[in-house]
């Protein structure tokens, strides 16, 4: 049986509110111009998005405004409707509610119905494994077109009236590392003009018998008042293995797909932070291919990062460009990667 | 090419300490009598088992601990290996935390690693979402066998300390309703001697333009105070609804096998309460069919529940029997059902 190309049919984006600088951070919890200059110093980042805003306390959008939105531009941009989507994929970690999924209220809002849609629950690696999730059930001949989305709405996350001198280190730089955003794609069995073919995709957990680098808690009516973190992340685990995890990952796709690394025109790195991207990008040493990252305005948007990045780099592919986009998720150590090659 | 049969090869399931009964509930809230009587009648669900101890208010097992049982008892069953495993999917919508995903810790602890893993956030469907994603993975050829998983683990939803005069009353029925509990299944593309075939599965969201009929919230550090609900259920929706979406399965499922009511031999309805399963299964009206509910003694335990039928009609099927299985997840109404044959 002839297994067809998956191609990448068109990406939207969307982040919600302006941006917001280091600066305004420092005033709303009260930090000093030494905290601003050691985010830009030891962090990078310098710009994040919000769904919370930071002036009335109020969430401004939820997940399901972001991935609609994020939805509705890649619909356009490929010229279908909801009607035409057959499958649906949404990653997050920060789901609107426990249910319904947010993936349905997207679909719903899409005109997207009697589908196949999945939820998955997932950090950084979220949004590859949706594509890799679609990929593969495209192949089966199943379906012809699927709608992935990622995102993340961290506003529950965020409690303005805290005290940040008795925040731990994690919750502090939780606070300038990750935005918000959404990201969705159209991916189909039918090449058209503008699409990139999606020659690889992989997610696989390696994490045996290592402790979480990064959780994040949800609380409940029954222990919403304990002093439990509500996030953990150990910064030394994150810098010493995700670097060598990012470059296994590079290898294991150039091997699948027999690519040398000079056969590669742009690079996608994992966004963590300014400068892990930028450690890791060296590291990587790809000098022949053009990197491709957003995470200094956007901060690490988790799930819609790769579509960040995906919307960026599209249109700078020209035919028989390749490109290999790296994800790696820190929460129990999870290696996914994907490349693309424009024909 | 050759689509290959997709196997049942075990099942194992678990649910959490002693059965709990409604006059202990009744104890623990300060109900009266009549209170346990209209749950008797309207609910029809006399015992669930619950990840909370009621005497000490303590989480005694976290989802990861009922899914890593399930998950053992499956693969003891089929004499497997957690190194056998190359695909594991989890559904439930309670998970322990929001990151890491609860699958990669359960994987730790059977000693599956370096494989895709996925985890669903879904409801009552979530279950079989899970076997639908691993039967149609298998089916690529990609992978041999997969680890299916669903359960829940409601602990922290319960706040024992709450003044139930206060509660709305779909809080009130959520406390008899719901069940903890956790199932697994091996899927493999081989036959064993013990299994059966999954002849069909499919997963379909329907709820265009109808409002959600089951909401459950998680809060974060910044809204854990609010007075939002922490649930809602519109039962006037379920029971108008929820019937006739399983009339509806158990005919989709029968059509696309060709098969008829009369080749059923077992029937495996949707698990709300034990007067819905009872409706339910009165209206579906399979008189050959022996019926297979756990309901009034597990309570609805949401992505658990196929896994506990399953486990109970497995030894019953004889070579040439049939079974059909019917979930309904009213969060934004999805459909879902399952069609099993001994061979």
């Amino acid at each position: 049986m002839h297994t067809p190309d998956i191609h990448l049919r068109s990406v939207g984006t969307t982040l919600p509110g302006p941006p917001i600088g280091n600066d305004r951070l420092a005033r709303q919890f009260g930090t000093n111009a030494q905290w601003e200059q050691w985010v830009g110093s030891f962090i990078g980042t310098n710009t994040r998005h919000l769904t919370i805003d930071l002036d009335s306390g109020q969430q401004r959008q939820t997940l399901a405004d972001l991935g609609a939105t994020a939805g509705r531009r890649a619909l356009s941009s490929a010229g279908l409707a909801g009607s035409d989507i057959d499958l649906m994929v949404l990653g997050t970690s920060t789901p609107d509610q426990l249910l319904p999924a947010t993936v349905n209220l997207v679909a719903d809002r899409l005109g997207v119905n009697e589908v196949p849609t999945y939820q998955l629950l997932s950090g950084c690696c979220g949004a590859v494994q949706a594509m890799d999730l679609a990929c593969q059930l495209l192949r089966t001949g199943a379906y012809r077109t699927a709608l992935v989305l990622g995102g993340e709405a961290s506003a529950k996350h965020i409690d303005l009236n805290m005290d940040i001198t008795k925040l731990s280190p994690a919750a502090l730089v939780s606070l300038v590392l990750f935005g918000d955003g959404a990201g969705a794609a159209v991916l189909g069995v039918e090449p058209t003009p503008d699409s990139a073919v999606l020659r690889h995709v992989f997610t696989r957990l390696t994490g045996q018998d290592r402790a979480p680098g990064h959780t994040v808690e949800w609380f409940g009516l029954g222990d919403r008042n304990s002093d439990k973190p509500a996030a953990t992340e150990d910064y030394k685990a994150i810098e010493a293995l995700v670097p060598t995890m990012a470059e296994e990952i590079l290898q294991e796709v150039l091997d699948a797909l027999e690519w040398k690394e000079s056969d590669l025109d742009f690079l996608l790195p994992p966004q963590l932070s300014g400068q892990m991207t930028r450690k890791i990008a060296d590291r990587l040493g790809v000098s022949g291919a053009q990197e491709i990252s957003c995470v200094r305005d956007t901060a690490n948007t988790g799930n819609a990062t790769p579509f960040l990045q995906l919307e960026r780099v599209l249109p700078l592919m020209d035919p028989g460009d390749r490109a290999i986009g790296i994800a790696v998720e820190s929460s129990k150590w999870i290696k996914s990667g994907f490349a693309l090659e424009k024909v």
